[in-house]
């Protein structure tokens, strides 16, 4: 309750802020024409149109001042009344072309076709009446259609930056006149301000788009098309090694690996009754040379159940674990999509395990076990958000069954000492979840892994096992990805390490540099050490990846080459390394480069202790 | 030229059979009404109406006792020629419709519709004049009308059999009525029909679509689709360490994994040619949200110049070496899909080398020495076609390249002692190529690995490197499957073997199988060292898979099971076995099973060297 006052009043004010910026564009710009200017998430935007000019970067220190100029003044909100018929008059008058349009529009359809525009401007009920008054705002000379609310004055107002500037279509359509947005962010306290804008920074440079081509792990080309990436020798091994740690720690509780392809006949998703919920959102695969038609795959779970129903089961080969890593597609919006984090083509470490109902605690414990594993292996917190289903319609299946499910559920997440949360209206339509939450370096939170329980499918495709008494029974279908899409979670897990990755995962965990060329025979003793050595952990058969840096040039520039590309470890290689049987070795630690002599006899066990 | 006049006795004898089957089917149903009765690969057929009769498999004695008793009364073939309208009088009255509707579009289109069936019997030449006459054949009192030739009499008849009766639409129309095909083989000798009849049994035991279910390897669904095979546990084991070890001996030679989205947009096969060349054999995928449209993948090769080209590449960056095995999509059309052997998801163990003209040989050299290995370690003998370019047109590139590509490829063939011919007009568009023909256990020749080269996709993509003199070069691109696709590698792997696959590769290697519940906890010591067992040949890090036979039953029974599922060694522990500190092992040396004790200090040595 108290959260939600502050978020209303942090609002307000960086509401106010929008307005205040419009007031101080006006004195700079007179001609400016004004669109809406709300606030948002961590600040406020204003939609401008000065015409030919164009406001650029270099123009915010001079507006961020006027708008300081008019927090002095200690300008109040005023709020007053027009009829639509004088705010008309008023608009005309102002040549506010935008706000005009808005209010024609109003006057004619008693709404603008934009809701987020008309909700913006008019309380809710004015819109459902017919409206015969808006509501203005000003502050200072500045005056502007408004439905509020505002701060009682400009000396309510906290710490503010404007940060940039883009295109944005007049009510959002590419057919209308291009505005320019002009957006700021805005806290409490300058602390807070610092805080935000230090997280910004530290989130730039370690933005995943940017790591991702100076670390050379994927490209996109723009002949195979937007949200396709294609994933180079080094993001490969990333790729392989997550997933591998991933299978691994399932294939130790009996999870065996299957393949299905990647279309299907349309008729399994109406079997399974995904065709009628999200037979839209699936990319259509048609045949020239017949008339078969498919689906690209958006998930895995009905082709397993075809792997299950293959061959008649007994209760006592239950649970039956299957595994797929492989790649779905989903037909997102092209604007949507960026860099790894949303894409077309996701790859999951997909699984479903088909059990019986008392062996559904047990499944969960192991999987949660999993998660736990493998989240802390890379640093991130996990906690878990046990969703639940509500009261409306959309849910399939029987009430009951859902009851005793979410208990389960609960249950294992408990004994599992995860911290939880739980929310109704965030089941799959099939069943209850659990969605795992990882929280980064530097604090952000994302979903990754989730653990799905599922008593439709296995009805509506009527799978069966026999009981001991050789009946006919329904198993029960659990689903789960640990890393959820590979391609999301390398995004995360780049920015989580600002590309330094574990050891075991980097795809080049050393580079030999030799400082010249007379130590290439005892480079050959070194590298004979590497190419046996062998790690165990968290993976198994894990072995050493090397190169050796032969490139003409100083040791200086070979080092610099290898932090540039985030290579953990160096050996550096000269003369009196070669004598004395040692290599020079610079290690990552703790954020830094520190260096070590290691005799040769003791590189394996160096390296195996990383 | 021996072997074609060979050849064309033995197909006139096996046509002449057609007929003496079809005078002995007369015989037997006076009011058969006869299609066509063309000789075929082994032997021939002829499609029969019977009304509402029907040919059944007991009807196959009957019949071929009266083709012999046929054979007995020395019949001769006597050519005879009627003009057009005689030969129509004499279908009507003999009440043959459908040779009657061949002579009716003979008269008045001076062919028929089926050129199989008019090539079938009239002389190209007739076809190409005005059809005045029409040549008949007469043995005994069976008279049809047909082109020959025929054996002089039946005394010339070799060894022959019926073999089985399907339906066939007449001129392979669903709209025309059905009728039966009769099936027969036909060779000189009863020698050669024996040897051909043994051969069809061994390979119909080693059916991969018989084994594959057996074995439990893979499966179809009706709702997922004809040709898009699922893959159980089994069967992704196998699949997944066949790809490993043909993935590990490229890797060997500096290959790298890549990953690259299984759709892509159209302009990349515009931009590589394969659109004008194949568009219309790709399956369509197109965008219900937007107006985007895609194609699955048939190849890999031009997503792979994507990877290449985003960065800039210097002459000692060269070669390149790009490996993925994914899965291509081709539009096969449902009727040619059977098994592994043909599907619409082939899987590829792809791979492309970028790379200098001067470093052509020696890459070509060590894909060779790859699939020398490779079918070598599996027990098949390979030879090589090189396959050339012939003087159409149709293949893009300098004609010069050709010739000198073509030389290289035959000297690195010649330098790795392989088996080779040649033969003009088997190149692919873009450049030569070598293809392997693997022979397997029973003799059979199937077509797997291939090796490409390609001067045209890395020009038509732009591709360069900066050569010693920082002038941008195009780089040759060589493609290289060495399973070529898994799927219908599987099949031949399967039918090689007849299910016993190398050790290596058995999805279940061990089977343990306690004689009863008494020796449980030895159980657990036997199993603690097959858990420790790594084997490094041919592929690396391969671990022991076993599993434990704990259902109550006989040890009879459980020998059987082990050996319906093909598994090599079976573990037999019983209460001596424990007191020893032993275990009797049942191996498969040779196609069969012994038995030999082993000490337990001992088995993970045995384990390791078989």
């Amino acid at each position: 309750m108290q959260e939600a006052k502050n978020n209303l009043k942090l609002s307000t004010m960086r509401h106010s802020l929008a307005h205040i910026m419009a007031a101080a564009v006006q004195r700079l710009y007179p001609d400016a024409k004004f669109g809406v200017g709300p606030s948002i998430e961590d600040g406020f935007y204003y939609d401008i149109d000065l015409g030919e000019k164009k406001i650029s970067e270099k123009d915010f220190v001079k507006i961020e001042k006027m708008m300081r100029k008019i927090i002095k003044e200690n300008q109040q909100f005023i709020r007053t009344e027009k009829t639509i018929e004088e705010a008309i008059e008023w608009a005309k008058e102002k040549k506010q072309d935008y706000k005009l349009e808005l209010l024609n529009d109003l006057k004619k359809y008693g709404t603008t076709n934009a809701n987020v525009i008309s909700s913006e401007i008019f309380d809710d009920k004015e819109i459902e009446n017919d409206v015969k008054t808006v509501s203005f705002y000003t502050n200072g000379n500045y005056q502007d259609l408004c439905r509020g609310p505002h701060v009682d004055d400009t000396s309510k107002i906290g710490a503010f930056k404007i940060m940039k500037v883009a295109g944005a279509y007049w009510r959002g359509n590419e057919n209308n006149p291009q505005m320019q947005r002009l957006y700021g962010v805005a806290f409490d306290s300058e602390e807070e301000l610092e805080q935000y804008l230090n997280k910004l920074e530290e989130a730039k440079k370690r933005d995943h788009r940017k790591l991702g081509k100076e670390l050379d792990l994927y490209t996109f080309s723009p002949l195979v098309g937007a949200g396709l990436p294609l994933f180079t020798p080094r993001g490969t091994v990333l790729r392989d090694l997550l997933a591998s740690y991933s299978n691994q720690l399932r294939q130790e509780y009996g999870f065996q690996k299957v393949w299905t392809p990647h279309i299907t006949k349309k008729d399994l998703y109406e079997k399974s009754g995904h065709w009628a919920k999200f037979g839209e959102e699936l990319f259509l695969v048609t045949s020239q040379e017949t008339s078969d038609s498919f689906a690209l795959k958006p998930m895995n779970c009905p082709h397993h159940t075809q792997i299950y129903a293959s061959n008649p089961r007994s209760y006592k080969d239950l649970p039956i674990r299957y595994l797929e890593t492989t790649t779905d597609y989903r037909d997102e919006k092209t604007g949507e999509l960026g860099g790894l984090n949303r894409v077309r083509s996701l790859t999951q470490d997909d699984s479903h395990i088909f059990c019986r109902k008392d062996q559904i605690e047990v499944e969960i414990q192991n999987l949660l076990s999993c998660a736990n594993k493998l989240y802390s292996s890379i640093g991130m917190n996990l906690h878990v958000r046990l969703s639940y289903r509500d009261d409306s319609d959309g849910y399939l299946g029987d009430k009951s069954l859902w009851q005793s499910a979410q208990e389960q559920l609960k249950k294992a997440v408990i004994s599992n000492n995860l911290d939880y949360f739980e929310q109704e209206g965030e089941a799959a339509f099939y069943g209850p979840k659990i969605d795992f939450m990882a929280t980064d370096a530097i604090g952000r939170e994302h979903q990754v892994a989730t653990v799905q329980l599922d008593f439709v499918q296995p009805q509506r495709f009527e799978l069966t096992y026999k009981d001991s008494e050789a009946q006919d029974k329904t198993p029960v279908m659990i689903h789960c990805a640990l890393l959820g899409s590979i391609e999301r979670f390398m995004s995360v897990y780049i920015e989580h390490r600002a590309g330094w990755f574990d050891f075991w995962a980097t795809p080049e965990q050393i580079r030999i540099l030799p400082i010249n060329d007379k130590v290439d025979s005892y480079i050959s003793e070194v590298s004979a050490i590497l190419d046996n050595i062998v790690i165990n952990s968290p993976i198994k058969f894990n072995q050493i990846r090397y190169s050796i840096d032969n490139k003409k040039g100083s040791l200086g520039k070979k080092i610099r080459d290898a932090v540039k590309m985030k290579i953990p470890v160096q050996i550096i290689i000269g003369e009196r390394d070669m004598d004395n049987k040692e290599v020079s070795i610079r290690i990552r630690k703790n954020g830094d480069f520190i260096e070590e002599s290691i005799s040769l006899s003791d590189l394996e066990a160096y390296i195996k202790s990383i």
